[in-house]
């Protein structure tokens, strides 16, 4: 892995920070964040300005160019990375680390007096902003938006914006029609006295119109915003992609509709002038609803006192909770899963012994097994493949230039999942083609009952998840060890593989109630730096549970999980698990041969069917 | 229980919210809050203003007052309690409910255009005029301070303010003299880059400076202010308290000292106007540090650009740290206490039968035992004496309304606390003197599980409070059951019983990670309506843990308890327990033989001796 050579670009940068043409009054640094117009967490090639012009393309980071200085702040996962892939022109600033300065006191320390911070509006959420401008003012300083992104300025050959066709979702996937879905959030507007609400997150697009598309990598959304109104319907999208009959007519674009449920079709680029004259025509008491992560640009569109921000929208409450038809889409897409991941393992335990098999052949497998599923569109994120010690490092994705053969003597950890059209699934199961060490399998048995804490945990109805975080790592703290990433994440049906409102993390303070319905992952791990990863992670519905006294009516819930796919019964040390745990481990095994078992009757796929029977023969514990 | 008739006073109220001898111009509002100068939990009879207007005496409330309406914010413990005390020109606000108004929106809903809102702005702490002001001034309205308290202008025999004599505290209980915690406390200014230090909160006074006092029931505080600069320190105390050569020769008054030791003392009343000295004669980049819970009054007496604010002050911090001197006072106080409770408990066991003892009379019983206990002060808080369905309502004190008798056929619980010159308790234990039902064993058991989880927890050193709640709630959750409060509070030295930055709850998201020689509770309860209440608290120290693999040397951490008063084996069910959790029982009991036993056999209680022998014999669990 060679740097970047940026020394002319920062050369160019710098130029057009001065440039009346770009900005009114030149900028003495500018910042370039990460992500898209849409706080997205995945982003389109187009997007990829700070990774474009300082050569680290990571997930996290932001940079900063000042005349003399060009920094770049990412977090621990990426220390290394952005280390070697960043020439000598780039100051890394490690986060998280004591003496690292934040991103303004940075600034404050190296800018001249009166300094103008220039940043792309449209990048940069609402929430930031306000913090930022306020430490550059009180020292002094100015934030100020640039409207033109410097970054695409010079950036002569930057990718086109991806305008890939639509997929229509009907109501066998979506349980609710985006007509209903707009109903529901008008009577959420009246409720909190609103007219207006700006849909400004991909993903809620795409779940309110019952939509989806392909234009970011593994998350099946298609760059467009909408504005809805208590009469009025507006989405702002790009290309001949409303030009597919499919489309018209699942949007009814052609049809005589009530005007309330007609929707108006304009340009994406138009959403700021829209915007504005929907906030200039604005009367006393009309309040226009965004998120507070909506970007800079858009909420400063609508007038300060006619806003109304909410950490999270109601259409990412309403779509963490899955309908029956939802719920049964993903539960059809872990079956048709586990059954490619039986193949695999299947396949793995066979070719591993000869030597052959590299991460990125494991991965690659895993995708061609996937692939032959029904209704797969693609992978829901890129597959961590990671064998011996890169199974130590939580975020691997095998390279060339990392690429490690699986054997018998080393831990193998899978976390990959899919996009089907009726859900979206990730699993991870940690394997061992050989004879574990004694300590490999008590690092493994310490996280399974962890996994099973949460997964069998009952808690009162408006628990939040975070509560629940300390029981995955119970075992786990006895005995001296700990992971340190959250336990689980919020999971969309054929959406983002990680979506709000819920988790469970020690980290999420903001997390709203779990609820029935809400699903999530639980995905406790243990990692020896320099040795290997182990992580079990499953998907798991939130479900009523059945208690003695059920909280005085208060009600109760508890988890079922929807991945089945076996817990490699080699790793554990069945002395360690109590009875109720071993009993845990029986019982989904049983559920594992039963539904996945006859899947794979179905599909004739007779190899891995014994696989699996083999691989969940019941535990026994000795007495 | 007759409400206070308030007709005369609040027409007086109305009065002097006109007169142009208190306000500059008219109020059309008054707001009455709870607290004291000082943001206190507990407050003494002349800051109870909010009592005297409206008649309800409840720890929680805010009154406001408009020359048409009068109402009162109080929250669940208190509906019926305000309902009582107060006529009917009050509203009640019931906090918590759907349809309460909050304060401000109330005040926009009844107020007309561009009205002002008076308050006392000693009493308003900053963060709270911060939000109240925004949301009057976006209505149109302004938050005004008011200088003169105008319940003082109309409240005739309101009580002088305490003055009551100090106590000084040397070495041996303190571990670090005052002296000392000043060169602390500015090597921590000097970290963050600020000059001065203002001491508000009263027990962060009493701690910096050593000293105690009994200006309020139940917290030895007094009532002070402290300026601390990098070269002066300044106290504002009044009366003749700094005549006592013992205070005199504690604080080295009279002794030739470096000028950065010699302390000014000052009169109470001219904080303000030194502080505005203070912000008037700083040079750039010279702050302030203040709690973000300081008054409006005095934290506006500092420019805005010159505050440095922090929720938690580094007084605060260290406080919570107890030295080996503290540590060691707090167990000889524990030992004292328990020794207190033997007696009682073993009274209780001969008494409650004859059907003479009610829950006043046990409560005073309790207090006797204890002050016959060497170094007792007073108590740490009102005591918790409750029977049947009293046990229920969880801050029940006992008042003649309501006191009932104990009796064989109810459980009793008891929560109760002193202060000692050596260190503060609070302990809960929950009994019955007849023969308890399976049902209130089996709640019992639960409760008892999940205190037991949280002392014997292990967790990584850098663990917030708030992450281990849950670890008392699981046995209770698995059965349906819960408890609607915290778990556990940090608890002071010879000071409050309530004291942050910890506290082990799922509502404290803004707690300090838990650090070695931290005090908190250990508290879980269940709560059956009209039935019975149970609760099982003692106090725990926190202390290095000893793990296999000790967190790759981030090292860990767990609880003992510094209570050591017998948990009543009659109330569990031995088959609910794990064998870990029998053995937990059954280590504690043994240490409270060892250690309570020795002390009740030197102080000759030896029928208290035999009750504490009988009552730790060891479980034994059915195989």
């Amino acid at each position: 892995m060679s740097p970047k050579i940026t020394t002319e670009l920062l050369k160019q940068l710098r130029q057009v920070m001065k440039s009346p043409r770009y900005v009114q009054e030149p900028v003495q640094a500018y910042i370039v964040p990460s992500g898209d117009a849409h706080q997205s967490e995945y982003i389109a090639p187009c997007d990829c300005r700070r990774a474009f012009i300082s050569g680290f393309d990571g997930s996290a980071g932001t940079a900063i160019v000042t005349e003399q200085h060009a920094a770049m702040w990412t977090d621990g996962r990426y220390f290394l990375q952005a280390a070697h892939q960043m020439d000598s022109n780039w100051t890394l600033m490690k986060m998280g680390l004591k003496d690292t300065p934040t991103q303004e006191d940075w600034l404050v320390s190296v800018l001249p007096e009166g300094s103008k911070v220039g940043v792309d509006p449209f990048i940069i959420p609402a929430d930031q902003w306000k913090r930022m401008s306020k430490a550059l003012r009180s020292a002094g300083h100015d934030l100020v938006p640039v409207k033109e992104n410097l970054i695409n300025t010079i950036w002569t050959d930057c990718p086109q914006r991806p305008c890939k066709p639509l997929i229509t979702l009907d109501l066998s996937y979506t349980g609710v029609s985006w007509r209903d879905k707009i109903v529901a959030l008008r009577s959420k507007m009246a409720e909190r006295k609103v007219m207006w609400f700006v849909v400004t997150a991909l993903d809620e697009v795409a779940w309110l119109f019952n939509l989806r598309g392909s234009d970011v990598e593994y998350n099946p959304v298609f760059f467009a915003y909408a504005v809805i109104g208590m009469n009025t319907i507006r989405l702002f999208i790009d290309g001949d992609r409303m030009m597919d009959p499919a489309v018209r007519d699942h949007l009814q674009l052609d049809s005589t509709l009530e005007p309330e449920f007609k929707i108006q079709v304009m340009p994406y680029g138009s959403i700021l002038s829209e915007l504005q004259a929907v906030g200039a025509g604005l009367s006393p008491k009309e309040k226009v609803w965004l998120s507070d992560k909506a970007s800079y640009a858009l909420t400063e569109a609508i007038p300060k006192a006619y806003r109304y921000l909410t950490p999270y929208t109601p259409i990412c409450i309403a779509k963490a909770v899955k309908n029956a038809a939802e719920t049964e889409g993903m539960r059809r897409a872990h079956i048709k899963d586990a059954v490619a991941l039986c193949e695999l393992f299947n396949w793995l335990e066979k070719e591993v012994p000869k030597g052959t098999v590299t991460e990125i052949v494991a991965a690659d497998k895993a995708e061609e097994f996937r692939s032959q599923q029904k209704d797969f569109v693609e992978l829901s994120f890129a597959t961590i493949s990671s064998t011996g010690p890169n199974g130590a490092i939580i975020h691997y994705k095998p390279v060339p230039e990392t690429n490690r053969t699986l054997s018998v003597n080393e831990i193998y950890l899978l976390d990959s999942g899919a996009q089907y059209k009726d859900g979206t699934t990730d699993v991870t199961r940690t394997m061992h083609f050989g004879i574990p060490s004694a300590y490999e399998k008590e690092c493994f048995t310490y996280v399974l009952k962890g996994h099973i804490a949460v997964s069998a945990a009952i808690f009162p109805n408006g628990t939040k998840g975070h509560l629940l975080d300390s029981f995955a790592r119970s075992a786990l703290w006895d005995c001296g060890l700990d992971y340190l990433h959250g336990t689980g994440h919020g999971v969309g049906s054929f959406l983002n593989v990680h979506e709000g409102p819920c988790g469970i993390s020690y980290k999420t303070f903001a997390d709203e109630p779990l609820e029935a319905g809400m699903i999530v992952s639980d995905e406790p791990g243990y990692y020896e730096d320099g040795s290997f990863g182990i992580r079990i992670e499953n998907v798991v519905l939130v479900i009523p549970a059945e208690t003695k006294y059920n909280f005085k009516n208060r009600g109760s819930l508890t988890f079922e999980p929807l991945t089945l796919v076996p817990i490699q019964t080699k790793m554990i040390d069945v002395n360690l698990l109590t009875e109720k745990e071993c009993n845990w481990v029986n019982e989904y095994h049983q559920k594992c041969r039963e539904v996945v078992g006859a899947e794979l009757e179905r599909q004739g796929r007779h190899e891995a069917l014994r696989w699996l029977l083999r691989e969940t023969e019941p535990l026994a514990r000795v007495q």
